[in-house]
């Protein structure tokens, strides 16, 4: 074990509360990320990355966020990167004992670069995860940091090609680290994620693709049923793209038509 | 923004992976913590404050943690200290890129000490928060670290005596920061907590001390309306010990059966 120690316990002599200087972020998960890849000096699809940020920042009541200020910090940290992932994570500094917060709370920006992962060279096989995602309609559609029900999803991942759908009860959301498509009757279906899971950055330029080249998508309620009966499916992120879904579970699926997809709208991670 | 950068690419020359030395409590809420009082420099109750660790670094797969270590440390920090709360935290420590974690990563463990906060000195005003709490069977009953509903939940109390409570649909759990017990034509009810909630430990003392005195205590699924139409409710948590309620929304209520619950099993917090 690794401790770390702090006595924040008022200054009896001055009546004066010692600065909480711990995050919130760790105390409470009270904070929102994204994780992108940076090509050529540049991070991908930035303009998406920040109004997620943005909508994050408004949604979670974090008033002072700036994201130009934070964007023009890191434009100048990457302009010599060919190419990485980053994980950009925003969070509140601890001013009072407590879950609630004042609002005026410093904003605590963590960015991390990693090694650029490779995309997955087989195909996705799916299975529906034993962890049950957290149904939560205020927090649904957010990148925050409360990702324990992801953590243990993934955690059930045994095989490098493998993903697991999350879900509520029979209502399939996502995947541990990706969002869904499946296609049925030659409509393209996705969940709708008003209860749960993360609304997607490779998910939301799908859908804008699809529609701009008049492919039929709907957000839908889909069921663990339909999941298992579809004619094609794929999973999305960031960091992966478009992967192609061969096996839901002990059923092989043809990765015709979602590979067809794929070239078609000619999608970059 | 306060920023922090943190560079984990590849090593390329020799191909090895930079340690990558965040904590996964911050990055993901992947810990579990609990908050007790320090008397005569003794944790009140801590073989159940030990018990929840415990049982919390079970669940949750903390496979190293080692509660006599953690104890041992801090009944040496504190052995001084005539009053204050304290706020233990278990983490991870990261050791991959991802939600997955391998269970070997380092624990961290974070100690954090507070004035004592007094005991309210007005009863407590409930109002049913707008903020729902998170729905997850898996986690439900864990101090899990993911406490973004909570948060939002006690960002909605105005008042220094008030408390909100936070639900599912029509189903009451708890407050944002307590567990509630209601009275209803003579029985004590208390919510079940398997879809979200915390295991309060004064909720475990006062359900065994009303056990003990053959008080009727039930554990139930609590409608609103249950709550508007009861005859007494308390909230409890350790740092505030029993609160008797004297308001849910627009109506009072009598303390007369919840003070007079509280001078009879004399529970101190």
């Amino acid at each position: 074990l690794n401790f770390q120690f702090f006595d924040f316990r008022t200054d009896t002599q001055n009546n004066n509360q010692t600065n909480i200087d711990l995050d919130r972020g760790y105390l409470f998960g009270d904070g929102f990320f994204t994780t992108a890849i940076i090509q050529d000096g540049k991070i991908n699809h930035q303009p998406l990355h920040q109004q997620r940020l943005n909508d994050s920042s408004i949604k979670l009541k974090f008033s002072g966020f700036k994201p130009e200020q934070l964007f023009e910090y890191i434009d100048d940290k990457i302009k010599t990167i060919s190419n990485a992932c980053v994980r950009i994570t925003v969070s509140r500094a601890q001013q009072m004992r407590g879950y609630a917060f004042s609002g005026n709370e410093k904003i605590n920006v963590c960015i991390q670069l990693f090694s650029l992962i490779e995309q997955p060279k087989s195909f996705c096989e799916l299975f529906f995860a034993d962890t049950p995602i957290s149904n939560n309609p205020f927090l649904a559609g957010i990148k925050h940091l409360n990702r324990l029900d992801n953590v243990f999803a993934a955690k059930e991942i045994k095989k490098i090609n493998q993903e697991s759908l999350m879900c509520i009860d029979d209502l399939v959301i996502c995947g541990s680290r990706t969002n869904l498509f499946i296609k049925q009757g030659g409509v393209w279906l996705t969940p709708k994620l008003d209860k749960a899971g993360i609304n997607g950055i490779t998910r939301l330029r799908l859908i804008k693709l699809m529609r701009e080249q008049d492919i039929n998508i709907r957000l839908r309620d889909i069921s663990k049923q339909q999941v298992i009966d579809c004619d094609a499916a794929l999973v999305t992120n960031s960091l992966l793209g478009i992967w192609s879904v061969c096996r839901i579970g002990d059923k092989p699926l043809a990765t015709k038509l979602s590979e067809n997809l794929k070239y078609q709208l000619n999608i970059k991670r």
